[in-house]
């Protein structure tokens, strides 16, 4: 390759080995790192991270980038060379356009809201939440602004995760989600059998569980020969390289989902890191293209493998031969419909495959009208139990179920939360397309295996990594845009039999 | 404190946060990370150090140390501020000497010698290696010459893990052990009753070895709640902070002293580094002084407290607890003197606590000799045996178990192994004066625990992290400059009870 671009690629190499550093400091923190060392970390990941931003929007890097771009401009859209130029020129557009003192402000506001929120939460005080968070929605709004949108706020704050897909866009999907999970739900609540899930509440020997999760993972294809397991209070997925994807799982001494559901779910997130092509090393495309394609493999391999019918049938043992005493006397058919059992609850992390998706859409309806300027800070509990109440038919009775649970509006990440239904509207979607083109895939999952199902992704979405935007790479792999169709054709599908409706 | 030490306290932090973020990636590679990751770790550890090296030598440093001495002039020697301007104007001054080619080319070099030596000692095959040897110690010679020096090239290459003391200054210590223990190893071979070590050589859980371990570090001092145990094929001690102190163990299935003693003294390092005053933080102060004081910490909780009669009266029903069928049967007394057994052997790192030192004795010699011109690589492997028989007795049967026993001069790092025993030499030395101001300390050690002896080194040692060289850390803390005597003493009285001479 000619010389502008290399010179491109060696800045490159070093701002994304940097980058992983920085996140290194972060994954160790959550996994290894003694409590009593927080302030020092904290210092030294703002440190890596300050100086990676410097570094990042020197008036060099755009020069280095626009060197490139015209050396790049004939080669292939979808070549190596092409996509990198292309993502960096819009990454550096946009990095530059907040500037240092928001920035600065933004950390400062958002390290208090952590506190003061984390204390709200445990004394059900959203009063004394209230001054931080219209702080947050203030500097949310300021920063919409900044970054700047065609039709409305919300859109450049959806960006920041969901590259090039608008507001109007989601909020059709969510819609038609939102009206066609509504009779399903009261249907099941109506005249469905009732599924019995207290096998999953026994003790569980921790150890045990470990064994099981890594059993799990590997079935799923998760490599662990490029990856680790660690434990952490709150599960997540990280990756250095493909070559090192890392999974974290929690424990709990009597209840066996987070375990076998959550690992699961971190695998299908390490193995999207795992399958981006090796070329893309070092380098930003070296990563899942946006968190709702990245939610999208984590449901994928926890619900549509993790909780279907074949999965247990073969896996089923496994979990017996680790708790006998537990699972001895169950059949893998009642542990399937355990694992699906649907109940509107307050929490959405808690929640089930169906309801799922209307905590979210209670969310992105909020945060629009708080980003919009139409809804005030002051009246949120009340609006959150209202549309509780609409989506879910339950009212929460306190605002540490209702409106103070969720971490994320601390960080602040108004735009974030919608990629998680994103995610499982792009599962159902991606699954569908799989099994028109490889029909194997269904019976190999009716026999527990993923085989052909991991093929198809990684040559799909994997190995792509950041090359295309959300948008484009489910009209590639899916031949159509984002559509609510397949999810809804598959949670239909799905319950009408767990629930025999 | 004035705006010039503050601007420069402020980059210091910047520096100090970033070789952290280095460390991790490095902690990380031994301890956690897939190795399948390791070529891309590998660039991303070089981007981290490449970056901090330019960022530590550029001329705006020089300028801020400049500054802020002037301001601290006034300042007592062993204030932090005035310590602190020292350290870098010393670090500053020295990493400016290599020139960025020869760093390149040592890098380069390293590389591929640590990658021959690696097939040359499992082949037991030293002419493979010696071309690299010889250019690894052409490369010593000239960084020698770079850094320069007053008497001999081996002082600027010793300076580099023992600030401030000269090759004449060792040699005259070293000189001495070699005297007196001659003698006493003798006495063993010859007069000693046999000492019986099979107990060691038994089947012993890992999984409990780790629990006896985490006992062992903490009846030590070793703070959990600061730290974190993991484990590495070559154990070693790492900090990120003195919140933040970490050690890693090995854990052979039958042979137990690794597990004990081998954590036993990460431990020690690992307590130096919890103890550094809170002042420091963020700063090169915030260290061991150099590897010899290290050592001497890990020595001196490995060896006088970990190996002493007291310890494992206080603490061996411990592991009699955890091992029943293989320790059950055998005395308190019986397991003290098993982990006390004299017999010179091939192989340094498993050396006795009386032979080790001629084990470093031999490598200082020849590593003078080849740095002077005087040796020829090629004539290594025959000045190694020669040296073997003089020194302990024994031939090794091949190069194996002689000249390529060890990674050192693949890092290169001539100057290093005279640390080592410098540090047992600090260790008595230490302990000595200790004893000397606290009688109590042997009492409390003769019941297990080490109270006054933590509070004595975190006083006169631990505190002061790298604000003194070694030399000016021991008048310090003993009234007198190093010295073999307390050394030679312990070991004969030692030996003598252990052995009945």
């Amino acid at each position: 390759m000619s010389t502008e671009f290399s010179a491109l690629l060696q800045k490159v190499h070093q701002l994304h080995d940097l980058d992983r550093a920085a996140q290194l400091l972060a994954w160790d923190r959550e996994v290894i790192m003694p409590r009593a060392a927080d302030e020092i970390r904290i210092q030294q990941m703002t440190t890596v991270r300050r100086l990676l931003h410097e570094m990042f929007v020197a008036d060099e890097v755009g020069e280095l980038i626009a060197g490139a771009a015209s050396e790049v401009q004939g080669l292939p859209e979808e070549s190596f060379e092409a996509s990198l130029v292309r993502w960096l020129a819009y990454d550096y557009d946009r990095t530059r356009k907040l500037t240092d003192d928001y920035v600065r402000r933004e950390a400062e506001t958002s390290g208090r809201a952590h506190v003061v929120w984390r204390e709200a939460r445990a004394n059900n005080d959203f009063a004394s939440f209230r001054p931080l968070l219209e702080q947050m929605v203030a500097l949310g709004r300021e920063k919409a602004e900044l970054y700047g949108y065609d039709e409305e706020p919300y859109d450049a704050l959806l960006e920041g995760y969901e590259r090039g897909t608008t507001t109007a866009e989601v909020r059709a999907v969510f819609d038609a989600v939102k009206a066609e999970t509504a009779p399903l739900l009261q249907a099941i609540q109506e005249q469905g059998r009732p599924v019995d899930d207290s096998l999953l509440h026994q003790p569980y020997d921790v150890e045990r569980q470990k064994e099981v999760a890594r059993y799990l993972a590997e079935a799923l294809g998760y490599d662990f020969g490029r990856g680790y397991m660690g434990t952490a209070v709150h599960p997540f997925a990280t990756s250095f390289s493909r070559y090192d994807a890392r999974i974290t799982g929690r424990w709990y001494p009597d209840f066996l989902p987070p375990a076998i559901l959550g690992v699961m779910h971190e695998a299908g997130h390490a193995i999207y890191e795992q399958g981006t092509h090796p070329d893309l090393a070092r380098t930003p495309l070296a990563r899942g293209t946006s968190s709702g394609i990245h939610e999208s493999q984590s449901r994928l391999f926890e619900n549509i493998v993790g909780r279907s019918r074949g999965w247990w049938r073969a896996h089923f043992p496994r979990l017996q031969e680790a708790f006998p005493a537990q699972l001895g006397q169950y059949t893998a058919e009642a542990f399937y419909l355990a694992v699906n059992k649907v109940q509107p609850s307050f929490i959405r992390v808690e929640a089930d495959e169906l309801t799922y998706n209307l905590h979210i859409i209670l969310r992105f309806e909020l945060e629009q009208a708080l980003s919009n300027g139409e809804l005030a800070v002051a009246d949120l509990p009340a609006a959150w139990n209202d549309k509780m109440r609409e989506l879910l038919g339950i009212v929460p009775p306190d605002d540490t179920q209702g409106v103070l649970q969720d971490i994320h509006w601390t960080w602040p990440s108004f735009g974030y939360f919608p990629t998680y239904a994103l995610g499982n509207l792009y599962a159902a979607q991606f699954f569908a397309a799989a099994c028109r083109e490889k029909p194997e895939i269904e019976a190999e999952l009716a026999e527990g295996k993923t085989t052909t199902l991991l093929a198809w992704l990684g040559e799909n979405i994997h190995q792509h990594g950041r090359k295309f935007t959300p948008g484009e790479l489910v009209v590639r792999a899916t031949g159509r845009p984002l559509s609510h169709a397949p999810f809804v054709a598959y949670v239909t599908q799905k319950f009408g039999d767990v629930y025999a409706l």
